[in-house]
């Protein structure tokens, strides 16, 4: 070895310098004069976001130059309200979005030669973020119908694992856990483990049997829940999220929280969000409605689909997936293919309004027609 | 060990569960009607922030529900202009402040046993940030008239050294490292050690011999230079920084960086702040013509004080530190006592506009006086 390549072996740690940065979707189409676009790629809020939250960012943005807020503590009081006073300040860490809370989980509890188990297909940083500390995802599959094989997580757990991803509904595929079986689950799993349940999507979700992690988290299991203003709130575009979690853990959490950690922008637009709860009914209502319209037009087009809770459904397309995708974009309208979450061949399409799903629906004929 | 604490010996990191949670400064006062506030506590730019980033902010405020471009690429094309083209885009890694690049840093280079070493005293976040990861601060401190003991710097390095963090101007003291010294002390850091170069303060530094940290960077020495955009830019209040670095360094820290890791008033207030340099310009016109002015004052008032770099100046109080801040509070003038940061009994002050500056010295005469 060279002096050089010596000191890389020191300095470097082998599962970042060989990890393949993950990119996230949202790329942007041009598209020729006269086509209107609707991104129905990225399960963004077809309503946009708050007018209220709009109002308290233009107001924040005035005071740019002072530091903002050195801790969260306003956020965390405002979802207490948000959860009616069922849970504390200290059941809450926020931070730069969902997909940050994974990240301070992955490094407060994930050391070198760690295990986590996923269930594919789902969301990519649940490994990728994991894998920076040095860990090892995995993979229980989804049932062919696209559930979890609950039993099968149970029987891949070891001594090495430390986390357990679960979403409920789950991006891409959209299905749920019943509560009797993450009841029955969280009963098997052991004191070493925590299952990070992913929930950005529950406000979506009207299946009766559905159940946030509320519960489990009061009764003290080992579970966190990730939370997202992007989705519900229509925030995607500031960057904010958060989870609870029984004290044990949230308080464990936190320590590593860097002061400043939100901006300012971030901190009043997620509360002023919080109390705009007339937004947040008008976009549950839409993302509901306009769920029983696609699947029902996609039922009439005689496309595959599985069903969901989420703002967002998985469909088997009636052409492979790249070349479906190029050619709704061809008619302006952007979906995902979602190879890359471990749903090889399949599209994830969101909810936009009205006329946005129409044109979905009438550009997938037109691919069904050529 | 009953079963629950020996499941908290296996999922909880002793360094992290006993870190005392490092909250910043920047807390806010109200003051009886009629006293206005001058906040010299925070290093904040008096100036406020530049016009045009506010426009660009209040821009993209529209499109908040849409997700952020998924790369900081744009901004780092306009880090290159910045730099007139002396780096690459490869060079660049940003994050949501310089802190959270310190966070990066720590989280790629370091693992549980690993050494680093600061120099007291210091930003706070060098020795809380790394020790989230496990690793050990070594403290060789200042000299008594706060200069870098660079030599006891060296003989500190062990085969355990990972990291060892510069700061020129140094926060809180004000002292920079002239460019031979530099030059000397990297020609003798061994190859498994890289410096933090925090030159956040930069802009504001006017010694002939002062130096940023991009010849060396340039010259392949490994080198990390911690930029951010709460001083000189005026967006404290935004959570936007960066760094740059030689590439191999530089990639393999992109490696880590989350997709949509800045929002989307993060990356146009930043694109905009950057080139607004006019606003740059005056801010920097502003802290120096202050700085002489401050210096002047204390010396006039027989305050003992050392020389400084930034827009700020570290002071030895007339009276003990806790109740000079008090006093000076009384009379609406904000200031840091900087104990913590390894500075017992001195207090930290910054410049602000010319009003504030003279409302301050002439509350330390009243305190004087007193």
């Amino acid at each position: 070895m060279t002096k050089k390549q010596e000191s890389e072996t020191i300095l470097f740690k082998s599962y970042i310098l060989e990890d393949s940065t993950y990119k996230g979707g949202g790329k942007k189409i041009v598209m020729p004069d006269g086509i209107e676009v609707h991104k129905l790629s990225s399960n963004e809020n077809p309503l946009g976001f708050s007018d209220k939250a709009k109002e308290a960012i233009t107001r924040a943005t005035n005071d740019l130059s002072l530091y903002p807020d050195n801790t969260d503590i306003r956020l965390r009081e405002a979802l207490v309200r948000d959860f009616q006073n069922e849970l504390s300040v200290d059941h809450f860490v926020t931070a730069n979005s969902g997909s940050e809370i994974i990240d301070i989980i992955s490094k407060v509890f994930l050391s070198e030669g760690d295990e986590i188990i996923v269930s594919q297909p789902c969301f990519l940083p649940y490994t990728a973020f994991t894998r920076w500390m040095g860990a090892t995802a995995i993979n229980v599959p989804m049932t062919p119908d696209y559930n979890y094989d609950l039993d099968g997580i149970l029987k891949a757990i070891t001594s090495k694992t430390r986390l357990v991803f679960l979403a409920s509904p789950n991006n891409p595929s959209g299905n749920y856990i019943p509560y009797q079986d993450l009841n029955t689950f969280l009963s098997k799993i052991p004191s070493h483990v925590i299952v990070i349940y992913d929930e950005v999507y529950r406000h979506f979700a009207d299946a009766k049997d559905y159940t946030s992690a509320l519960p489990f988290v009061k009764a003290g299991h080992h579970i966190i829940a990730i939370n997202s203003f992007s989705k519900t709130y229509g925030l995607a575009g500031l960057r904010v999220g958060y989870c609870y979690a029984p004290k044990e853990l949230s308080n464990y959490m936190r320590k590593i929280c860097k002061p400043f950690l939100l901006s300012s922008l971030a901190l009043e637009g997620a509360i002023a969000s919080l109390a705009d709860t007339a937004f947040v009914e008008k976009t549950v209502d839409l993302v509901r409605t306009e769920r029983s319209f696609v699947l029902a037009g996609l039922k009439e087009l005689g496309i595959t689909f599985w069903p969901t809770q989420g703002n967002f459904v998985l469909i088997d397309p009636p052409v492979e997936a790249i070349k479906f995708t190029s050619l709704m974009e061809q008619q302006g309208i952007m979906v995902r293919p979602v190879g890359v979450f471990g749903a090889p061949g399949k599209v994830r399409i969101s909810f936009g309004v009205r006329a946005a799903n129409t044109a979905m629906l009438s550009a997938i004929k037109t691919v069904l027609n050529n």
